[in-house]
Formats: C-alpha cells, sequence, structure tokens
C-alpha cells in the first residue's frame, strides 16, 4: 500500500485520477490540492465522486514526505516549480503535465513561452507512454507522462516506423479531440453553445503537441521525422481519433499481422480486424487504445482512438505508476469501453 | 425604410436581430453597438454573418436620433439606464431584457436585485407577446418583449385560463431550455464539457422568470394566479420546452377545437393534432410555436415549444416591431423551423 | 464463483452485463446468447468490448444445468416463454425484463398486449429494487428487476411516501431519459437526425411503466397510489432524471434529514445537499441514485437521476445477484459517475 | 411564376427543399411525391413545415407535364428510371442524387452496382455546381447536382488547382460529415445511440465520392487527378468540413489573394481571413461555403465547409434553379448561417 497526493485536483484530469485510483487496491489517496478550494469537499466541486470523502487540501499545507507519490495534474508551467522540492522529499513524481516531456529545454520555451524552471531535470525524466518505452519505467523518479494526441499518433506509427517500411517524412496527422482537452478553464470558445453540433480545425499555424510528436517518431524512427499535426474540436466530451497518413518506402507487407506482433503482449493496445473503423466510443473511459491499419495504394493509413482523459491523461498516469512498482497492469484501469 | 439600431449586439440574441433583420425589406441596420469590439467587423466575431458589412461601435458614439427603432439585446440592468435618453432622442424602444416587463417595481428590485433607474417608464411599457397582448403595440414607444419561458408557458395556459376551465391555482410548468438560453458569458458552467450528454434542473430555489409569468397568468385569467415553475437544462443548443399540468375547474371541453380556436388567427401558434409531441426541433429558428393539449384525467396537460432566441427573444422582437409598423407579421421570420 | 448465461445479449443492457460481470470476482460467464448472431465473435458486434473472448450462440444449444444464473437481457414477452424451463433446469433467474415486474396477470396483458405465458410464476417473483425491497432477494429463485423509470420514481418517492407525510394521490413524475432507454433497434424515431438537438414528450398517451409505478407506489404507501407519469426523450446517450411532484399532506418535515435517514445504509443512493441539483453525468455508468429534496410550498419536489443502462437495468441486476448471494453490495459496480 | 414537383420528398434533402422553395417568390410547389405516403400531410411527416399546406402524392399519379422543373431527391439509382418520361414531358430536371453525375458509364456502374437505365442522357447531363461550371446552367435540361463532399473539395482546390500551383496528385482529402449525410432510412449505424458522443472513420476501402470528386478536379487541373479521399462522421446533425492537403509544385503564392480572387464574384463562398478556422456552424442552414487557405511547409492546407443539407444538397439545386432562369442567384437562399 502506498500513499500518494494529487495536485491541481479541480480540473477533469484530476477528477478522474480520484475515480481510478479509489479503486486501486495498493494506493491510499492521501492529500488532493486546489489552490482555490482549501477545505472544500471534492465532491461538493465533482458530485460523480459523491462518497469519496476527500476534501481539497491547499498545496502549500501538504507534507510531501508522508507519501510516496505525487501526480501532478496541473496546466503546464507549474509541476516544473514544485518538483525539485517534491522529489527531494522522497516522493516520486509523475507528471500529467508538459513540463518535462521534451528533451530540448530551448524547444520547451519555444513552445510554452516560458524560462523552464527545473532544466536540470529534463534529462532524467522518462517519458511514461508504456507499450512504447516501458522499460524505463522502473526505475523512474519523475514520470512525464505522454500527452493525448502524442499518444494516439505514436502509437499509430510505431510498428511501421520502428519497421523501417513508411518514410519518416511527409507523415500527416489528421488529429480529431472531444472538448474535455480544451480543460475546465472558462473561456468562450469552450461553450457548449459555441462548440455543440459543429466541427472545425484549431490552431493550425502550430500546435504544442507537435514537437513532443516529433521527438517521439524521431526516437522510434532512429532518423529525424516530419510531420503535419492538424487538430480538429469535435463536438463530443471525451475521445481522441487519429488518421495517419504515411508514405510506404518499400514494397508493401502484411500490415495486419505487423501490428499484431509488434502488439502482441500488450494488452491495453487491440489491432482490430481488417477493415475495422475504431470509434472513440469504443475505448470510452477504458485505457484502450483501438488502431486499424489501412492499404490506401502509396499511402499507409492508420486509424488510431483513445481516451483522451484516460489513456491521454490519468489512466496513462496509473499504468506509468503500475510498471513503476511491478504492479498488473490493468490494475484500477478499465480494459472495455463504456459504450453506449 | 426605417433605421434601427442594436445595442449589445456581442450576445446571441444581437447576432440573431441582425441575422433576421438583415433580410427585412424595410429595416436598414444603422448601428450595432459592443462597448468591448468598437471598429471590429461584426463577422469576425460571428463568422456566420460572413458579408454583412457591420462594425461595432461603441453605444457612446451612436447618434440615437439618427434611428426610428432602437433593440435593446442586453443583460438586464442595462436598458433601464438608457431608455429615457433614446426615447427622448425620438427613438420607439424594443427592449429584450427584463427591465420593463414587471410592472411592479417592488417585484423587480427583490429578483433582480438592483434599484430600477428608469421607474417612471414601467407604467407605459407594453409587454410584448403579440398573439396574447399584440393590441396594445401599434402605438407602443417602449416594448418589452415577453422572456422564453414565459412566452412558452403563456402561450400554453392562455386559452384555457381564459376561458375559465382550469384553475389559476396550483399551475405547475415543468420547463426544459436549451443552453444558449444562458448566453454567451464564459462560465465554467456554461462549458461544453459541463453540459454534454447530461441533464439537470436549476434554480429549484426560484427563478426570475416566475414573477413574469405570474404577472402574465393574473391577467390573463383575470384572477391571481398561482404557479410552480421548474426549468431544466437541456443538451441542445435552442428550444424551448413547457410541459404544463393545469388542474381542470369543472367539466372536460373539447380543448383541442378550444386550443384551435383560440389562435385561429395568430399564424405563429400551431395548435397540433391530437396525440402528436411538439419537438423542440419542429421550431428550430423559426418563429414559430407548437402547442399540444392533452386531458389526463383530473389534469390538463400542455406541451409547448419554441425557439428561445426566436419566438423567445429576436424573432419575438422583429413581430413586435412588424406589429408597431403594421406591416405583414411574418415579415423576415420564418414560419418552417430548421429541421434536422 | 458461480457460472452465468446472459440471455439476449445483443442489446445494450446485454453489453452492459458482460462489460460489469467480466470484472465481477465471483462469477464466470458461460453463455451469451443471441439468435441471429450464433458464433459471431461479441466484440465484433460490441468492440468496446474487445478482448472478451466471448462467442455469441443460438439460445437453444445452450445447456443450463451448466449454469447456476441465467440473466434476461430480452425484449418484453421473451423471458415469459423460457423462464419455467430455466428454473427447472435448476437456475436462478434474474429478468432485466418486464415480464414478471406486475403481479396482476390482466394488468400486464392490458398493458402489454400480449397473454402471459407463465402467469403461475408471477407470484413467487422478487421486485428487484433492493434498497427498497431487498430483504426478500435472499432466497429468491426468479427476480424481476425494476424498470428504469420506476427505479428513479420510487426511490424518490419512497421516504416520503412511507412516511405518510404527502399524499399518494396527485403524484406527478416529469421525467427524462436518455435515447438508449429505447434500445437497439433500428427505428427512425431513434435516428440521430431525429434525436439530436431537440427535445420533446412522448407517450402522452400512457407508457407502460406507469402500472408498475403505480403498483411499487401504492406498496410502500400502503394505500392506492395514484400518479400521472409523462416521460421526455432528452438528446443524451444515458441517464433519467425524474421531476416529482408530491403533495405535503401536513406539517413540513425536516426532508433532508428524512431522506438522509431513508438511505443511510444504503451505498448506491446519495442524497446530495440542500440545495443541490442532480445531474444525469453525476451517475454516469455507476450505479448510483442521487436525490434531492427541495420544499416547494403545498408542494414537495424531488430530483431524482441514475444511469438507465446500469442502476436502471444491468447494474441494478448485479446488485440483485450480491444480495442473493450475499456478497458485498458493490462487488463489480462503480460508485462513482464517469464524468466529464 | 413556374411549376415545380418534388420526387421522393420523404427524405431530409426533399423536406429542405420544401423549406427553401416556399419562400421562392417565382415558385410554386405542384406536387410532392412519396410512394409509401399518398395522400399524407407533409406536415405530419415533417412537423417542421407545419402549416405548409401540401399532401405526399404517389408519383404515379403525377401529371409532369404541369410542371416546369422536376427536382429529384431520391435513393441513387432511381431518377435514371424516370428522367427520359419527365424531360420527354417537357420538364427540366434538377437531380440531386448521384445517377448522372458521373460522365463514365462504366464508372458509375461499378461503383453503384446496378447497371445504368439512362446512359445517353449522361453526356448532356450538367454538373450543378455554379462557382465552378455555371456558364452550362443556363441551358441545361437536365442538371446533376454536385454531392455534399465533392462540393466541399471541388471549392477547397480549385483555385489552386486551376493556377497550376499545386501537383494534381498526392492530394488527400479528410473530410468529416454530420449524421444526415446518412440520409433518413433505420439502420441501427445511423441510431443517435451509436453516433453520439463518438467519431469515427468509415468507408475506408473506398467511397463513391471518390470517383466524383476525382472527375471534377481532373477537369478544373485539365490533366488526371488523384486524391486519397477519407470520410469521418461526426456527431452533429448538419455540415461538412474538409481538411485538403495539397503538394506545391512551385513557389509560394499569396494563396489568400489568389483564393479571393478566384471567388470575388460568388456570393457564396467565403474566403475568410488568414488564420481563421471555419467552423460548420458558420454556415449552417445556409447556402454558403467558407474556405480558409494555410501555409504549412511543403503542403498547402485548405479548410473548406458547407451545409450537406443546404450547399451540399437542396441550397445547392435551387442555386442552379436561379441559375436556370436568370434569377437572382440568393433568391430564396440565406447566406448567413444559422449559429448557435
Amino acid at each position: 500500500m502506498i500513499r500518494v497526493a494529487i495536485v491541481g485536483a479541480s480540473g477533469y484530469t484530476g477528477a478522474e485520477l480520484i475515480r481510478l485510483l479509489g479503486r486501486h487496491p495498493s494506493v491510499e489517496i492521501g492529500a488532493v490540492t486546489s489552490r482555490g478550494q482549501d477545505g472544500e469537499p471534492v465532491d461538493r466541486h465533482f458530485p460523480s465522486l459523491s462518497g469519496c470523502g476527500l476534501q481539497f487540501v491547499d498545496p502549500a499545507r501538504v507534507n510531501w514526505a508522508e507519501h510516496q507519490v505525487v501526480f501532478f495534474a496541473t496546466p503546464h508551467a507549474t509541476s516544473m516549480h514544485l518538483a525539485r522540492e517534491v522529489l527531494d522529499a522522497g516522493c516520486r513524481v509523475i507528471d500529467l503535465s508538459a513540463d518535462f516531456r521534451l528533451r530540448d529545454r530551448a524547444e520547451f520555451e519555444r513552445w510554452y513561452g516560458v524560462e523552464h524552471a527545473a532544466p536540470e531535470l529534463l534529462k532524467s525524466a522518462v517519458y511514461g507512454l508504456p507499450e512504447l518505452f516501458g522499460s524505463e519505467l522502473t526505475d523512474a523518479q519523475l514520470v512525464a507522462c505522454a500527452g493525448c494526441y502524442p499518444t494516439a499518433v505514436q502509437l499509430a506509427c510505431a510498428p511501421v516506423l520502428a519497421a523501417g517500411v513508411v518514410s519518416a517524412q511527409g507523415i500527416i496527422a489528421d488529429c480529431k479531440s472531444g472538448v474535455t482537452g480544451a480543460g475546465r478553464a472558462a473561456k468562450v470558445s469552450s461553450l457548449y453553445s459555441e462548440c455543440a453540433d459543429s466541427f472545425s480545425a484549431y490552431a493550425s499555424a502550430g500546435h504544442r503537441h507537435q514537437p513532443e510528436i516529433a521527438q517521439g517518431l524521431t526516437r522510434i524512427a532512429g532518423e529525424s521525422a516530419q510531420l503535419l499535426f492538424q487538430p480538429h474540436l469535435v463536438p463530443m466530451l471525451r475521445g481522441i481519433h487519429a488518421t495517419v497518413y504515411l508514405r510506404k518506402s518499400g514494397a508493401s507487407a502484411d500490415w495486419q499481422q505487423l501490428y499484431a506482433d509488434f502488439y502482441a503482449t500488450h494488452p491495453f493496445v487491440h489491432v482490430r480486424e481488417s477493415g475495422a473503423h475504431p470509434a472513440t466510443r469504443d475505448v470510452r473511459a477504458s485505457n484502450s487504445a483501438h488502431l486499424a491499419v489501412v492499404d490506401r495504394g502509396d499511402t499507409l493509413m492508420v486509424l488510431s482512438v483513445i481516451d483522451n482523459l484516460v489513456k491521454g491523461a490519468s489512466g496513462q498516469a496509473v499504468q506509468c505508476l503500475n510498471a513503476m512498482y511491478g504492479w498488473e497492469p490493468a490494475t484500477a484501469l478499465d480494459a472495455y469501453g463504456t459504450s453506449p
């Protein structure tokens, strides 16, 4: 049994962590922090957690040393200010934010527009995407969980990029996300009356997940990868759908078999049968990723779906936790989607 | 041809006024005001109005005397500060807000929590619900358009209350509204991620439309009416559905005929055939109201649907305008709903 | 460890049973039947269950005697033809359909329009709503799980009806349901293009859940209860919201305390704090029911939400199972809603 | 004033034609046909058209010669059986279906799986996409209105393909459609409970609009065009969003100016300002198309939105009608979207 703290628990990924960790047999939730809601019952803020018995506490009042693991479910540019203190208190850190995902400090500062407050930690941070980089998690002290779009796109590309049967250049990732990806901040653009019954692209001038995806694909391909990443907003709550177009770099292969083999030992990744069209509802509220691969002539098309709040955030964090402690991968995580 | 100004055009009812008045053959839009967006093209703010060629202007820079009619599409407690000045400039005023709807100043101040800035205008203000109180509109200088819930509920009750065949006591109006009813303010409770795929009641401690409905029903019944009004939020954009339960006060009547006769000369009110269930989509983006009346034993149940932004706000305002100038009632207004 | 069969597993409640029972530590799923899909993998039909490893089998090929419990997730007028055979094979039956809910055979035949095929079983069937009638479940051989609307409305009314502080007459239950309540049959009225972004009432001439609710309320009140039940369709997937209006029959009480006391020992029922508005999202995919009670003068208003597929169907069935075997009530069931 | 008939008026595009033509000052609707609903009031089937006063009639009972124009709002493989008879009766035909869109009979038969019943008419059929091929409409007797996806994609590509500044090879059109695109047939895959709150691709093995788009792009480019077209289903009612990726074939140009110039005289096409992200809601229920062009390095990305039932079907048909008779292009058509 370990004791964990959740920092920044007033957002959606924080609530999702409580939902998932609440059923983890080896985890006790010690502290859930919120600057603005010190002392308030968590279930007043999130009635779906009625009965959880937790109260928010101001992070300044938490004694980190009483916890073995600290989760950060904070906006970017927050955990980088606290991580050193928490690590020094003897905790392991699982960060759901972007602060430690990019190895290149300059790249981080360019895309996020702030100076990095703990650049010395970037080298030792372990990128949290267990299916692709899981071996490093066992001894990790600081885990930077992969982002939502990056998880969907990297899982889609890894088998063929690693096998060298597609080009690492000219990749197009046309991605679609549910609105919870925008978080719980009060913005006009996130209003129901603005998003419902409509569809549009966004961030066509560049999105912060671009360098993270490029970094990951480069690592997988063993050469510099170049991609065009275009996100879109879907009038749905949860879910990411990546439609990835890759240029074949040689003879065709048995794509179906190649994908099945690559993910054979990974219970959360389902390579769907030929002709299937994974839907985001198939993985709703689960930690699963569903993939389909389609030969489209010169182009290989891969369809990839995850739940952005689970496999794209809080579920992945729990999966990382399970790997760090050698627990069964599926502990506290659902394999089946909640559908309809 | 008249020239009109729209004050507070950066919200949904303002945009809807531009959409409707843009096709009105006898109206030219002179000024559309917004404090925060002076000089900005309207279609940058509302891309659905692309090509309208209008620019926002700060209300302080508008010469009211150049307009014959001024529409207020402002939050409550705004028009009451400007109405006197605009009327004195010779304009007629059509107010979509609540400022001049309640005859009783104390009632206004109790429910809206502010002192009324122009109580002397309350007596001459004409309540804008043409089907029920249309005869007063011809000479009106200041029209207070009926609210969205009050329109749906009063249209539902009027035929039987006026006929005295139901009690004016013990009325229950269980109402449901789309999210655009909450306006365009950036609030967490109006986020897509909070409202979508969910349903709940709100304002169970009392809603500001309660006294407006009670005032109207009392006027129709000729005796003090008493009702329980409970609104709910529906995950849809537009539309109000009122389910009204009335206690019969005597023998049953041919309800279907009674309703058909009452609204026979009113083109926007459709009394649907027996057994029908009006849906909000049937009147989407139109100025129509659809009613169905059902005998439920001791109780008479009436179903009533409108589009809250059209018949419940901007369309009703245009309908009032048409009445004020003696124009064809349907000018610039759609009778057919946009469905699906 | 027991072995169970699920009959009629190609609909939504069947899939939900598989999702829930898949994590039950004391249950093994033996057979899942479907007439039309004999031999087909379940996860081709329900990709959200990818990895379940189950195949549909024609019910005619199932040896009931190899199972301890048989769930019926069938349309009405199906289980009544099979129940005797299954009981005779030594199985206990948990029926999610309406076939054995009404004690009065004539009432069943009037509302469902078919002759009852096993009327002799009606008397011994136990009504499955554990919070209200749980003591009978221990020895039950045939459980008729409560319907979705009946669950929401009975939980809302029970504390005050049982205490005799409201009238059993003149009850109005204005109910709203998500579209999954209509099942998975291909009907125009259930199309996305017909239901989305719209709201309407249905079945205003009478709904089959009316006699079931009346029977339950009568049993709770100890006198003949009379109610007006009006359902509405909400553009959402899961969830039922009941807004119940009850007439006070005496002095006011501490309603909040009365409800809290009544459900104090029932972990799935949460009496929300004063002023709260339970939303269906608060209980999405969970087996919880949330209640709020509001004093509205002569009327007591109760708001009640459940997930129609879980507490209103499959979750309730699992809760009944747990009661029948003396297992922990929450086994395999989520207490927290999946929100957003 | 002309008299028109609408064949197959029980689907969504038929209803939309009635909605639009109902306000056309030069058009009288003579007959609206439906095989299954002969004699039934149209507004019982489509309550949104309440008050239209029309009745369905069996097509066998229509005297075509009493009409000047016949619209076909039928499924594919229907109009090809009737077109000759209708043309011979002296009517002009505007066909919203796919029967006469492909010039190559073999191509039609391959994709639609039926023998063409009137191949001799293919050569004289005019493709109805007024902005690109409008000059041919004046004298057209048989117009084959462009499909929904083809309209969005061709409008997106035309300026740069015609200018020869992008390659006609390697085009990727990642398209997204609302559910009304699937029509009003009762299919499980179109149920609300299947489509809502989810997103997926479909038809990855090939979609019937592929050859139509390729034919159009080839005509525009003046050389054989090759594209990968992948449609997706969005949980919304109306709207198509095309995200088109084109390979630059030379120096960069002032894309913004090039697009603005190309569509300068076309009132329904709005080239949005640089940095804009057109949303389908911007054109909802209007006949407008909104485009945005974005330079993405080697790739030119174009975003294109239309309402599939209006500019992608019934509105385009009315626009063709206006062109055929020399009427003002916008007659009976809305330029502004209905938003929110």
